[in-house]
């Protein structure tokens, strides 16, 4: 089902390949030299694709599978059709994961800096980089090696990049620091001044803006996802944590390492999340709160206070899982009346 | 009160041509060679201006008008003031709008290719086309004829996109093909990947994304909008779609023709809407959810289950929304005891 | 704790001169001539910085302080320890703001334009503007004074800039008129059609656009949000009034002065705001609403009716805000049982 118009895709892997890409084992081992088209999904797949099936609740659409092969565990493979070569494996959607990296590759553009890139002379652009066309890059910048900055991005004067990041086009970048192996998307906006206003006689006198945003190492950033820099101390994203698009993140919020945040999601100023915590889409936080480490929040909920490490709430403003079930219960119940 | 500066305005309309444009009836013949200065709010209409009247609960508005002329039904001329020529339309709403483009004209560029646009050799545009400045286009992709495409915009490698179609300033596309007679505005970003990842040994890794987006004709994708590309299946509009702006759709959602949504929704990923369904602002969708053709959710509403063809629901979660007003008045009543 | 890599700073401020600069009373008249490194907050600052305390709240962190000195008020002064410099201020929150904007400025680009810049022949633009990269001008456009237009922004034909303006880069303008001393944060949106169609036939039909965006002296618009011009009127946003990232303001809404509008706040089309309206965070306005002056709609309400001036309310459908904290008791207690 990958689009060769798009992708550039491996052609005649065969079903060894794919155990040993996938640490899967072949069933029929007289399959080895059979190959496969293309990795589909198992509703789409045809004659010639292969396909993983690792959640049971899909037990219908496994069974009605038209692949050549398929993926899955030990327990869930009675339900695969008997006329397709099962391998085994004890992750499939780690598998799913591997054969896609091995099969499919996004196509990269060659190393180079574009003509109409302007960078200022003071910057310094690593190792094997590609600048886009239209790209502006300020005073004392500093890329790293092995980065790709797409077209009509704007990385303002004194900003560090790491190795290995990729910043879509468009974006804009400014008062930032920037971790390795990072993934900054489209129209992704770091480092503007966050909304601090002070109301003096009638009329609101802004407060200077004068921290940073730090990024850890193998971040993603949203596209069109605000994030604004602090106001006097630092806003700081976590290592390893991952942010959906249209997020709005403010000045001095603290997130720490592993976390998700969906679509969406606001967090107000001076906030500070512990390590993998979960923020479901369009959730909002006040100020100055506190969220521990590994808190989930589910979408659309609200929090005024502060959440406790491995708490799972819901509602706005959000409550204990359980007590807002009984809530939406009770209300559902009673209204009726 | 169309201003001049920004918009190209017929001079000298006459009451007989608003007839005919409007299908409209003009109750004094006499008065075909009358002329209008422009179309304004009911409100708003100076001595030489038509207005449009259709909606009775306006009728106080009606009653004050200063216009020369007015665009109503026969069942609501009786609130129009004696000294104001009257048409009589079927439905004025329609011909407000036919009057509109019958006297106003956005100005567009005249066709041709910046020198500043940077257009791979591979790629191929189509007749009577306008490129803007600093427009970066991929290898591979093809435009249709008479499209605009607005200044400082990216279409990456391998794009299509039909005829007819208008691409605002500063916008995104990629893995995506785009009908014919589509508007994607300012800032819209098309075709990034999807937020997909699994946590192995506590490490968010990356899930290929494989798919694209396809959008059908007669689409309209809003400012700073983003739609991401599919994981391994593919992100899908129909035809006649309207999406606001600051909305997010997420990877293999599938939206069915002449949805309408409206700004900040969000949709969670593989997600299947039907026909005409319409979602109010900020409304959020869990995902993997099916709603069914006409289902009408109502703004900041919430969805963790599928919405029936046809339904009107509220509330997060929603349900009907006789129930939604049932509860908000149960607990408006029993919180005061 | 300011960055130098970033901003400029002014070296050896005694706090003679801080105590000038911030009308403030030095209580030790010795120390006149002693001088501060930095600005910090009271919990990182290091023995050579100054910082504020005018929070009673944060008396914990006061008593903690290891600074050479703190601005604060007569009333919290006990709190500071006794090795701390103390300077008294009836307002210690706008010494903060006058001493940053003494010891520390952002870098403002210097006068010129670009050569990459795009101006049509007509457009006008003042003295002592900067103009950057790749910037696009329409037709007719008028820039005033002092302005700073940033890298890759476009603002098309017949739009007139203010003096003092500073729009940041990859930001869209169009169908406008922006005052004096507005900001315009990167990736802004302003004026772009309305989201307004009719049902014929089962097709939406466009309705034409043919409105302005008008925006007063002293505006702040920020990142990624976006601005719809009239459909047949202005959209207007009244002075001193201050956006947030990522907020959708609808066709026709007229927003008063010094109205204050929160990140993912959506106001639906035709809505009128009086001054000095506050909106929290993700607040939803259904459309054609009257929202007084000095009324406040916490984070995450939804307003479906008129709000009286100086009203505060809460919830979705929003409610005073006792009455909201009376449906949250009550829900909390009794679904309990």
């Amino acid at each position: 089902m990958v689009d060769k118009h798009f992708y550039d895709a491996k052609e005649n892997v065969t079903l060894a390949q794919t155990a040993e890409v996938t640490s899967a084992v072949l069933t029929d081992a007289s399959q080895g030299n059979t190959t496969i088209a293309g990795i589909a999904t198992m509703s789409s797949a045809g004659a010639e694709d292969i396909c993983f099936f690792y959640d049971r609740k899909n037990k219908e659409k496994a069974m009605q599978m038209q692949a050549k092969a398929c993926v899955t565990t030990e327990e869930l493979k009675q339900f695969v059709p008997a006329n397709v070569i099962v391998l085994i494996s004890e992750n499939p959607k780690l598998a799913f994961i591997k054969l896609n990296e091995f099969m499919y590759a996004e196509r990269k553009p060659a190393a180079g800096v574009a003509a109409s890139a302007k960078i200022a002379a003071s910057a310094r652009i690593g190792k094997n980089c590609f600048v886009g066309e239209n790209v502006v890059i300020g005073e004392n910048v500093e890329v790293g090696d092995n980065c790709v900055i797409e077209a009509n991005t704007v990385i303002a004067q004194g900003c560090k990049i790491g190795n290995n990041c990729r910043i879509g086009n468009n974006a804009s970048i400014a008062y930032s620091f920037i971790g390795n192996n990072c993934y900054i998307y489209t129209g992704a906006r770091i480092g503007q001044d966050g909304f601090g206003f002070q109301l003096i006689g009638g009329q609101h006198h802004r407060i200077p803006q004068l921290g940073r945003v730090i990024v850890g190492n193998d971040v993603e950033i949203g596209a069109n996802t605000c994030i604004d820099r602090g106001a006097l101390d630092d806003t700081v994203i976590g290592d390893g944590t991952r942010i959906d698009n249209l997020v709005q993140i403010a000045h001095n919020d603290k997130l720490g390492r592993g976390c998700v945040i969906v679509s969406q999601v606001g967090i107000a100023g001076s906030c500070t999340l512990g390590d993998y915590v979960v923020l479901g889409g369009q959730v909002g936080l006040a100020d100055h709160l506190n969220i521990g480490s590994g808190a989930q929040v589910a979408a659309q909920s609200g929090a005024m206070r502060d959440i406790d490490a491995g708490a799972v709430v819901m509602g706005s403003p959000c409550v204990p899982f359980k007590d807002y079930m009984r809530q939406v219960s009770f209300l559902q119940k009673n209204s009726k009346k």
